[in-house]
Order: C-alpha cells, then structure tokens, then sequence
C-alpha cells in the first residue's frame, strides 16, 4: 500500500527495458482486476515498436513519454470478442449499445488501475494520457480497431528518470460524503480549494498565463470549454463508428 | 502485489465494522490515484446508515451486499464542486458535456480501483455492482446528486465471511495485444474460450438453464439484449438530466 500512497506520475524514462517477465507477470495482475460477469471486456494492445509509438505520438499531442517510454499501452473496452464468441455459438449478442461500451469501459480501466497499481509497486512509472478522448477516430485507425472496440486510456510505462514532487490533493472531506450527497457552501468551496491556489507553482501559471486567479488557468487555458466541445463531438462520433450508440 | 494476484470478489461479509483509521487511510489512498490535470473530479459517497440502505437496495436488485456489508461507496463523477469554484472566481467553466462526463469517469474509476486495491490489501473484501448502471436515475434521486454529478460505480465493502475460488481468467494472449490489434481468427475465439466452456460450473448453468452452451446463458439470460438497451436510454436519460449531454 506503500506504494500507493506515495505514488508520482512520472513523465521521464530511463532507457532500461521492462523485461518480459515483468510486464507479462503485470498484465496477468491487471487481468484479475473485477469485470463485469467474469466477462473481461477488454484489450490491452502493448505498443513498443518505434513504428506505431511514431504515428501515435501527434495523436497524444506530440507528448515525448510516447517516444520516450519503452512501452505504450492503450486500453480498450471490447465487446467484439465476446461477440465473436457468440457468433461461434448460436448466440444472440446485444452489446451494441451505450449500456455494452460503458460496461466495457469499466473493465477497461480497473484492469488499467490494476496494472498501474502493480508496476509502480514494481519500482515502475506510468503516466495517463489525456489525450485518448481528444483523438479516438484517429486512434481507432492507427491500432486497427474493429468496430465494438473502443481506446478508453492510454498508459505509458518505464523505468523512472526523474523523481517529481508529490502533487497536492484536496483535503480528503471535500471528496467525501457521508450517506448521500451533502452540497457545498461557498465557504466550503473557498476551504477546499484553498491550499492548492496558495502554492507557490499555481501562482507562477497564474502569472505567466496573464491571468486573475488559478480556476481561470484551468478554463481559459487547460481545459477550455471549445476543445471540451470539439472533443465531445469526436467521441460520440468514434462511439456511433465503432457501433456502440 | 500479491493481494492483487490472489484476489476474489467478496459477497458475504462478517458483523466486524471497517475502524474509522482504516476506512480513512483507504480513501486517502484512493485520493492518491492519478486525476486529469490535478482537479480530482469524483465524489465518494460512504453510506453506512440503515435508512439510505434500504432506499439503495432495490436499486441494486435486492443484492444481499448491499444491506450485509458495513459500507456501501458510491464513486460519483463530479464536475460540479470544480464548477462551483470557477463560479466564485469568475472562471468560465465549460464542463457541461460528454468529453467532461468522461474525463470526470474515468477519475472516479481510477479513484474507486485503487481503493478496492487498498482495501484487498488490507484485509477486506469488495464487490463491484454492475447495477449502478440500470438505475442512475433513482440513485441520483436517492444520493440527492446535484447536476454535473453522476454515479459511476458502486462497490461494497467489509471483511470477508466467505472464500470463494480464485474465478477463471482468459489466457493472456486472448486479451493482449502486440502493438496493434489483430483481429482473432474463429479458431483463436475458440482457444480463448475453450477453458471457460469446459468448468463444470459453467456446465451446470446451461443445463439449468436449458441452453445449448454457455455464450447463450449469457446473451438470453444474464445480459440481454432488450435489457442493455432499456439500460442505455436510463443511461442517456440520467446524463442528460445532469447536464453532461
């Protein structure tokens, strides 16, 4: 547990390879992760060839851990082997349906947590790439999906080359109800977020995004509701190709 | 690691309350879990009282967990505590779409993972309800869930009164993938699925259920066709009404 708690994203790779008996022993742990009916809704695809890491990096907005990390891996929820088994079987599949892919969603990213959990217990480092939601069609072309397959994350591993500093949390009560949801006063709101707006690395995005306080670095430069928009309009038009709406 | 490797989902669990010291370091842990841009966008609701329970429990089917476990965790996607920040600091918040849902999910999944990872850790046993998924409605209705706050997963929690079998895993070569998808041939959905036709469990379920194999149990009995769609328009219905459609 050791681990979990003092976990850091790590963004830098030493050139170490993972041996295959370490990634094979975690990806064996990623799958006894919790899925839906014993159904194991996924796919891990493992890209490590220079190749594909090459024309998946633009996707992921030319971050360097793509190029950078020894191995790439892209969780997909997938409903197409379970329906090929159906197929072979008589069996009427129905899974092509908003209900299958987030089902199958789901499975996806506990066996990813789990394989994150495993590694950085080995000594590895992983970062989550944003980006997958940000360029699913192109994605879906690059690793060959079939359609009722669908990239939910995307992992980089290795080797650590850089030891960063624990990021800050909100206080665990501003996270946590009791029983059922408990809506937040505005002074509650000005607690909970008032240690990450006094560090001193928020202040200097503040100040050299020219703006008036940290929330607006995150709407008007991070996450903006335009690319919000855009992004929303590429899923649910990879989600309809792919058949799951 | 090794927690990770041997686990098995928990139904039956024993009269001893989770300590207060252990409940909190777990969500402390969970809260460790790596979230998009450092804005943990989830809620985590513990319910513990009879009364909410009882309201729960129909909405998960009657599942015994629910009532028997010493806590039930609804892990929310929540983009509502952030966009109130933004309203108190004259921040455009522009969350009120699918790519947010999605990124506010996907954290409340890596969130809720690392938790039951913890918590398997430590001693105690989980369950993940697939059922949060057949009745948001009503849950958003019972956990007075706010727009732009959404019940993703739902887990049950305690120590174990049971010690069920290790549950069967597809071969690994039958989930991963080598640097891009490659589609299966019929007979390699038949190797990967050979195992799991041959348990006799699996073979006690198509004869009480009169089918012809075991994919049928699953596609005419446990998850059905006219189910997941009822299932996807409630899913659709429940993201609409709070705003991430």
């Amino acid at each position: 547990m050791n681990s979990m708690k003092h976990r850091k994203t790590i963004r830098k790779y030493s050139d170490r390879p993972i041996p295959d008996d370490v990634m094979n022993e975690l990806l064996e742990t990623a799958c006894r992760a919790s899925t839906m009916g014993g159904m194991q809704l996924y796919s891990i695809i493992v890209t490590k060839d220079e190749e594909t890491k090459k024309e998946l990096s633009p996707l992921h907005f030319n971050q360097p851990m793509v190029m950078n990390a020894p191995a790439v891996l892209t969780f997909c929820a997938d409903y197409h082997r379970f329906t090929r088994w159906c197929g072979l079987r008589n069996a009427d599949a129905g899974y092509d349906n908003f209900e299958s892919f987030y089902n199958a969603m789901i499975d996806a990213l506990l066996a990813a947590q789990t394989f994150c959990n495993a590694a950085e217990e080995k000594g590895l480092g992983i970062c989550f790439l944003g980006t997958t939601s940000y360029n699913p069609n192109e994605i879906i072309d690059v690793l060959h999906l079939p359609e009722l397959v669908f990239p939910v994350t995307t992992i980089t591993v290795g080797y650590p080359a850089e030891d960063p500093a624990l990021q800050d949390r909100l206080p665990l009560q501003g996270v946590v109800h009791r029983d059922r949801y408990s809506d937040y006063t505005d002074e509650e709101i000005e607690d909970i977020y008032r240690y990450k707006e006094s560090l001193e690395v928020n202040k200097g995005f503040v100040a050299e995004n020219h703006k008036e306080n940290l929330a607006q670095v995150f709407t008007d430069v991070r996450y903006r509701r335009d690319d919000n928009e855009r992004s929303s309009q590429e899923m649910l038009k990879a989600l309809k190709r792919q058949k799951f709406i």
